[in-house]
């Protein structure tokens, strides 16, 4: 395949949380059937394991004690079932046009919570309580959706990113107006990385009340975590998680994989390795883009993604070569995704490639 | 962990698959980053790889032409989602009261079809055409939801088997009140090789409209197939399994798992195998119990549990020494569970443990 | 139209509650264009006028100050609303199989709350603590439903009734685990009458936490009333009742009924007068039925209803010349019911006809 | 009460339909209790009756063959069932930011359809091919709800008007992209008389293909349809409105408030002479507040609104003494709402107050 610039999801496995994997499936003492050296280990299922708990408590380590994480399989329910936990139908969660929940998850919000999302146009992907006071004039009205949680992403579906303060601000807010701040953090780490920032003090000592923590696009087969900050949405998560339809019977096999991600490796961590290759990558990218006649990049590179305006036909021209999306038909913008597995050969192949087809007019 | 009889999703993963797994990560001729010999390639997200499209091949040379396979996360899902697929809300799924749709997945159904289960008590975990007749009278009255899915399990959850003719017969009443029929085949490769018959005779060639295809249970980390063979559920099912949070973004890793289980190894394939020794061993198990005082086996053991009845005090001892559930309270019956992991060994100390304690009183 | 025994909601409009409508529409003082006389009047819609509020009051000095009653359309809407007010989708109902929630409603609740109902069969459409206790084995477990509602109907759908004892009892044991007490009241008036007590002995001082109070089968033209006498239900009702579509714009013609339902006229309201005739017309069958070769009546005759059983001959004739429906077609049991403005003529009319039929064999 | 201009459902109930409703309750015939002349007469439920049946008729005879009525309690139910009989949940929705549908229902779309709404910001509430076309870029893409229908108010809730041939246009864009045409009557009378068009042109003839008609605001009590003018919607419709809590027992008193509404008067009918009033005092309030310094009438008043811009201070004082929305507090723009109750009195007195206010500052 050619190097790909489509999506960090395109990425494979990195190779330590491939051997966590395996590593939670062996068990040496275990006197079952031997498989060439490798023995399937039974432990209970749905997360009454060993592997699960650690992994709970790792969370609780790098987010606080308040901090409880429950696993799922992917980003979508992620973010679904933490909405659901702090809504009821007639709730409204505010969003930007661009976020995820908004455009990307077919509608899932929506058909699993009832709720309505609604949503507002922003420059770069980011909520402000100015942008968010239009939506309080119909608090205690019958006739709208009341609005209960802001939602928004760190980083950003645009690459960009909010600040300690203005995660601070807008946890304010909305507590101030009866809401909950909602944090998809599908590309947490990278965010972390770009802030140079831990990851509590992006969340939990922000305000953040809920949080979908992302695994996959940072390096793991499959898995993301569910975490609350407040107790009142814990007690509920496991049966909302059930019906959700997200309850993963082999559980320690998502527990194993954080446990990697997450451990203390004494240099920081897997998840901020990643997250800092990736980053790199995609500065890289913009910095040998620039100045290229005819390519714009129209969004601040702060973490893994590169957004850029180029002429329909270097984009067709493009896209016969590499993947990636149109994000914006109209406006013929593309986004550009770097991934921890993303190389520097790749970057350099990819930056010539869009002079030459920029070039070409 | 002591051994366990709790369910055939304690088991671990088989070898074999660890091993597809770890390959569909490794791409030698990826010039990215080496990590001590293993690379991970990219490869595009949400099924567009190779991977899953062999997999979906092999799906159609097992099952014929017509089927039409989907990747799911877990077994809940594909149960849902393959009803879905096949009901609006005013319709009923009938289903036994012991199905696993009815009682173990935290009205997931309901929540996700907004449809009503309608289910009848069985002696067995089997429906027929008879116990299904007295949900016929309300057709067409707006008053009552309309039924339109008979949902039926193969091995069911009490561990027997519909035969070839019973579930023809099914398959034609359904057809001719208007219904489809949908298996859940959580534990198909078990009742395949209990029957002595191919997949395809006991689905698609049976006249089954929509199949959930377990993997897990039968030696997976993770990944279910919805299985369709009606061009009618085709089109739509990608957007239900998008919104219904089960599409996968790696989802070579899913296939991957499949291709290894489903494989023509000459010897008729690790779904085969681990179905049998899964079956075997509660073959094994019910015969070391049979006769012992105080233990009646209640259901005919035609896959992998054995139910069994105990006195309560029997019951809370060997609860302390070994892992399995209660089934009826009221009842005190009991379900021991085997699985492809499972060995002879472990049965014999079982056995024993079940001896002592059912003579102890 | 012949005698009708069909449903008590085949009957029309008591003529007093025909003219309170009149009168709710006039406005003597009112400016607008003069229609012979009348003046159709103008009022805050959606609740907010001076009509709605008095019809809630009067329901508080019926039921007790804690009742806060809320109108809406229909009854099917009223069941589905207040249960919504106190579960989330995971949670369960319980109820009869013979509930009208779980039977006549085209699963509304299953399509509206997400919920599952769990059912149980009763002799006489009557649930008792025994048979709710199998229910709570699951508590706790995040695999099923979690039972937080136990839903009655007084009187029940088979006509029968629960004494204040049983009311009282229910209370209890819904309390003692952590559920809620539902009355479906969409006959409470003949409930009441039947037990000759006062509407507040049988709900607010029972113990029941909500109750919907039915209009339509005992007068009105249309309009029934949810009531809650708890306050966490109060709050977020009008929003689930707008989302509900059940927010009447006009409301005052809803409470304008209410208020002649319930006025104190003097001799105990119309609501009994009502409730009144419908159980002794329904209790005059009775006798008139009694004694008949080949009429089995099957369930006390405690209100309005009488449930009889036919050779499947009889009853087709008898369907030939009047109106009345089948309730259990593998049984041969109908239902016979009586309203407000059935007359003794009708009765001895009809009572002749089953004679006829039912000897004709 | 004031003369109020806040919603022409505050408006009461028209005495021909208030006479209508109690011409359907009377039975001299029939031999029940006389309470004074007055004998309510039975009569099917659930819309079996022939008033009911006879109300159908005439939607067909005005709206053309194909036209499928189907009576519902109110308008937010005739749009939610209307939308959900033509949607999946993956679908979409298009209307207008200003829909009805889309910010006054509380979310009921949503909630009942697990649809999302896509909508679009209009200067003047209308759709345009044009304002459509980007939401057609992710047609057949898994990752985002996929529109199908087109919903359009007419009148819109600006009170503007949509003609013929913009309908027709609207229609026919939605056909070719594999969409419906769904529109919201709510106002459909004021609409027709504003055009001088017969009701069937706007709609069956114009390309509609489901209808949400309005009553409640063009004078009756309560009652609204939906009519298809598709046959593949008609089929389900019955156990959609049932399930969706509309299905109206005594139907027979919706029935024959429209029947009275729809009459062929010799007149041009009610529903025409209401409308037309409505708007004509709308176009007298315009008149009148037209030149006023410090109010600015920004829609054109098409139909029965008058949306205008005042200082908030002028707002303020003047809803001290009359009822009437801010439409938008950002914009200090209020709707004056018009019925056919209105007088040329009232609306010279409420003018003149306008005046004042305005003046004052």
């Amino acid at each position: 395949m050619q190097p790909c610039f489509a999506s960090d999801n395109y990425a494979g496995v990195h190779p330590r949380v491939m051997a966590a994997l395996a590593a939670a499936n062996d068990c040496p003492e275990h006197g079952g059937p031997d498989y060439g050296g490798i023995t399937p280990a039974p432990a209970p299922a749905y997360g009454a394991d060993q592997l699960t708990q650690a992994a709970r408590a790792r969370f609780k380590e790098l987010l606080g004690d308040s901090a409880e994480a429950f696993f799922v399989f992917l980003g979508t329910a992620a973010n679904v079932l933490a909405l659901q936990a702090m809504t009821r139908p007639h709730h409204a969660v505010l969003c930007a046009s661009s976020a995820h929940i908004n455009v990307d998850e077919c509608g899932a919000p929506e058909a699993h919570l009832g709720c309505k999302l609604m949503s507002v146009d922003t420059p770069d992907g980011k909520l402000t309580p100015e942008l968010l006071l239009p939506f309080l004039h119909h608090l205690g009205n019958e006739h709208h959706n009341q609005p209960r949680v802001v939602s928004i992403a760190q980083a950003t579906e645009l690459g960009t990113l909010y600040s300690l303060d203005e995660i601070r601000n807008l946890a304010r807010f909305a507590h101030e107006h009866g809401m909950w701040l909602h944090m998809d953090g599908a590309r947490l780490g990278n965010a972390a990385v770009a802030l140079g920032c831990e990851l509590r003090e992006m969340t939990a000592d922000a305000g953040v009340d809920a949080l979908s923590f992302g695994g996959t696009k940072n390096g793991l087969m499959f898995g993301e975590a569910v975490v609350f900050f407040r107790p009142e949405f814990v007690g509920d998560f496991p049966f909302i998680r059930k019906q959700g339809m997200q309850l993963c019977s082999k559980m320690r096999f998502i527990a194993a994989q954080f446990l990697e991600l997450l451990r203390d490796d004494g240099q920081g961590g897997l998840w901020r390795e990643n997250a800092a290759r990736a980053n790199a990558m995609a500065r890289l990218l913009a910095e040998r883009v620039a100045g290229i006649p005819g390519v714009a990049i129209i969004q601040g590179v702060e973490t893994n993604a590169v957004f850029a305006q180029l002429s329909p036909a270097a984009i067709a021209r493009l896209q016969a070569r590499f993947a990636f999306y149109v994000w914006n038909h109209e406006a013929n913008v593309v986004r550009w995704m770097t991934s921890f597995a993303t190389t520097e050969a790749e970057v350099e192949q990819f930056a010539k490639a869009v002079r030459e087809e920029a070039q070409a007019g």
